[in-house]
């Protein structure tokens, strides 16, 4: 890829584009539909701005890294100007009608604006709608990460929805027991050994043998005290993953 | 402590004595159940194994770390023969009638068999029914961690529910991943920079500011899509934590 044009100004689009720049591609031009944060994005790549989505056309690849429900409409129109991939874990892209071949960038992270990302360890999972333009992505991808990959839709929404359950909703399991822990005017400090042990303990084990706790001792006394504390949403949240967990340690105990 | 005696030989029972054991307190004898288990333990802490619970008469300090149900008619008979202590979050030990005093020496981590943990880094929260005992338990502490407080009853069951969503339903969540992944024919390993990241994030923002996902951004059309992939019970899960998801950033928004 000699250049690249970026759409979107979210966190994707800021480590993935910062990311290139550093690994020695030229960022062309950006684009958003908001022009303040295109211009933002475009100090930190230094590269210009476009008002009119037309005027990537000058780029030999436009990298999209816009909500998902924008990409049905926007990637047939970016795909009139040039080769374009999407970051989504979801959407179908090959799908889509298009006109210049268009593809998927899917780096398998969570990007936060104040977090820096060793980008080499990120997953990328590409995908196109041609052999030659999917080794070219392949190749784009060695260019800041180790592990690039080349995945069907199919498996890549797999990934995605695992993905969910990794990230996004320990995540609100996690905040749910700092909420709690404000309530009772206890520090989450206290805690963060034991986060950090879940995690690494699973480099040498299973998350299934990794299980203890209440529900995996079907130690229902605690069960019981432990619901009565808790506000009904939460409430309701702890009763169906300890009946979760009873029920897969009943099946293979 | 002058020398200590160990009941019970799980997890809990190995990591502690063995670490007291290191930091140069004396384990006088060990007692269990099933006497095949407390002869393992005996050879691991270097000490002598009882036959009758009687003879542990001769320590300083009865280390109970049994699980929760056997303590309410453990304690008792224990503190008729030394100061006890036992390693529960949950149970009120000062509530119970003792003869010696009795306590808590409560160790904030999962431990498993085939792990390490570096125990000056483990939260050891301490309560007795004597000033006297409370301080020297909190010495014992100090012996091999850095994290010792005093914490009465009240708050220890509160920070033990937050270890619970923390750990064994983070926990779960990832075996439900794992579960997905095998279906689908796919690498944990690709998740595994994500499930950091999803850890070490919480280093500088809370949880509430660190969400991402289908969820936080109310995307519907990728949450049906989701539901649509898991067995009924999974699915059940994803719906409910993508509800309270959605529930908690439409208050705060």
């Amino acid at each position: 890829m000699s250049s690249i044009s970026v759409v979107g100004a979210g966190n994707v689009a800021v480590h993935l584009a910062t990311g290139l720049l550093k690994a020695g591609v030229r960022i062309e031009s950006c684009w958003n539909r908001t022009p303040e944060k295109a211009t933002k994005l475009a100090t930190l790549l230094q590269c210009d701005t476009v008002s009119k989505i037309e005027d990537l056309a000058e780029s030999d690849l436009i990298l999209c890294a816009v909500s998902d429900d924008a990409l049905p409409l926007l990637i047939p129109q970016l795909s009139a100007l040039a080769r374009v991939v999407t970051t989504s874990g979801t959407v179908d892209v090959l799908s889509l009608s298009t006109n210049f071949p268009a593809g998927v960038f899917y780096p398998l992270q969570t990007f936060s604006s104040n977090r820096t990302i060793d980008l080499t360890t990120v997953p990328i999972f590409v995908e196109s709608t041609s052999p030659e333009f999917t080794r070219a992505l392949l190749e784009l991808g060695n260019r800041i990460s180790q592990a690039v990959t080349e995945l069907p839709w199919e498996k890549r929404v797999q990934l995605h929805l695992a993905a969910v359950f990794v990230n996004n909703f320990t995540n609100h399991l996690i905040d749910l027991a700092q909420q709690q822990l404000t309530r009772a005017d206890l520090s989450f400090d206290w805690l963060k050994p034991l986060l950090l042990e879940t995690v690494e303990k699973l480099n040498n084990q299973t998350a299934y043998d990794a299980q203890t706790g209440p529900a995996r001792r079907a130690d229902l006394k605690t069960i019981e005290q432990h619901i009565a504390m808790l506000p009904p949403e939460q409430a309701a949240i702890y009763k169906l993953l300890s009946s979760s967990i009873q029920q897969r340690y009943k099946q293979h105990d």
